[in-house]
């Protein structure tokens, strides 16, 4: 490379993201060094995104930090743990320095809002690919399980839906929404960010939790996973913008809603004698959980449309 | 690919090395979960290792392992700091089971030498390559400089160097070794693997270490980085196996010992008041520590030749 791998890391990562008392040594030393608070455990997260696999070439460098770091937020958030520092090692087919100065600007300002800290690295020449390792932590006995919603449990998401399954729709010229609107679906799409509170939100309280990269239904099947129970999903209870909603109508969009990505979206499922618990932790975040159904015997997933009959 | 992604977890990365009581959940879940004893800091490592970057194709795939994870294993040694968990995010071009079945066998066994545990991995379809994290645990306090190796210093290697060298001589086809002697070198290009004791011998007494992936002249260089101080390294000290030592002088034999790659080797600098406690720390492991040479006030770093002059 034209530049060193000492020069790239000091140009393009020096801004580490959040800074965290954890981090005894962070980016720029040989490697890092961590401080564990007392009683709390380290949850690990290790995934690698890789372009033609992942991404497209020419996605937006920015969308690529907030798709890869966005989703390992999620997945950590997901088992009740608070992320608080990750490594990133990043292959680079050349030194593209309008591209790194998109991802990492993009990367540290999400690292920032959601607390974490980029504490190493690694770089080396090659097709584009991110391995992401992220840490969180957890009070032991607080680990929320990605398996085993029990009968009873009440449903919840997250955050918003939809905003993806609308831009893939115009993507595939299925569907024309004004500017204003594309716009904000395609922002759902390439710049997902979960809640920073959710992890805590969930520690200990959610039954099971999961991330929706592969859509609702695969993520309240993996919620209910191997225990035989079903569960009932109303559709009209989704939490979608008000200005897409209407478009949901058209053209597949419960479909889409039901099995397309909803990228660093969690669902989990709540025992419902923790429901009051969950809304008091809520009430000082921005995080808007809604009921979207029920933990049943069994019968499978079955999404309810608005007139009651199954999708 | 043939097999799912956790198919061919399950299948060939099941054993997870060493069983390890810090891992509370490890390999096969969504997330591992570690629990840090208390006053231990955690040290994180990250390295990629990538196909015609830093391996061939062709190269054995039980080679790949070890020179990925030991060179991991000996970076964080060299801080001082007991390696026990890491996690690996995999990339390959294809299922090829007899590769997947040596790579995997070869790494579960070096991580159960190196009382290591695999916690985590991802894998995705591409060009081979290895990203590894690998955390280690170490006091408060002990964590050893990778710089600032102060003059009067004692310049010790921890272990056996110059096959790595021969076999390279070898492949150039300027030194023709008996077969004995040439799968021996090739043994040490190839199959690299630290002392598994040696962080916690380093542990608060080495006042600079560090691995010698780019050879022994760059990794005394680091030692010294930065303080203006030199060093005078004795060539005759350099532990070398008795049947390779012949050998070294032909062909450029000590300037490959010098300049050439000492996979998982590590060199350190100690206070001569440490060294007893040095010697008390390696009495009951195999770590065979030489010394080779002392920090001086200035001068750069000298190499000298068995009748005293420079190399």
């Amino acid at each position: 490379m034209a530049i060193s791998e000492f020069e790239l890391i000091a140009r393009f990562f020096g801004r580490p993201g959040a800074e965290r008392a954890e981090v005894v040594v962070g980016i720029g030393d040989d490697a890092a060094v961590l401080e564990v608070p007392p009683d709390r455990m380290v949850l690990v997260d290790v995934s690698h995104f890789a372009v033609e696999r992942h991404f497209a070439a020419d996605d937006p460098p920015a969308s690529v930090a907030h798709r890869a770091l966005g989703g390992a937020l999620a997945r950590v958030a997901a088992r009740g743990a608070e992320p608080f520092a990750f490594t990133l090692a990043l292959t680079l087919p050349n030194v593209d320095e309008p591209w790194l100065e998109a991802f990492s600007a993009a990367l540290a300002a999400l690292a920032l809002r959601q607390r974490v800290a980029l504490i190493g690295g690694d770089t080396t020449r090659g097709a584009l690919s991110l391995t992401l390792n992220l840490q969180g932590l957890i009070h032991p006995g607080e680990l929320v399980p990605a398996r085993g919603a029990a009968p009873g449990d009440l449903l919840f998401v997250a955050g918003p839906l939809g905003g993806p399954a609308l831009a893939l729709l115009d993507r595939l010229g299925e569907l024309r929404l004004p500017k204003a609107e594309r716009d904000a679906a395609y922002h759902t799409l390439h710049f997902p960010e979960p809640e920073p509170d959710l992890g805590r939100a969930l520690a200990g309280l959610a039954s099971a939790a999961g991330a929706l990269d592969d859509g609702l239904c695969a993520g309240i099947e993996a919620l209910l996973g191997g225990t035989g129970a079903g569960a009932s999903v109303h559709l009209e209870q989704l939490p979608v913008d008000p200005v897409l909603r209407p478009r949901l109508h058209q053209a597949g969009g419960w479909n889409l809603l039901r099995d397309g990505p909803a990228p660093a979206q969690v669902c989990f499922a709540l025992p419902a004698s923790h429901q009051e618990q969950l809304a008091a932790r809520l009430q000082h975040t921005s995080i808007r959980a809604a009921w979207i159904g029920t933990v049943e015997r069994a019968g499978g997933v079955r999404f309810l449309l608005p007139d009651g009959s199954a999708l």
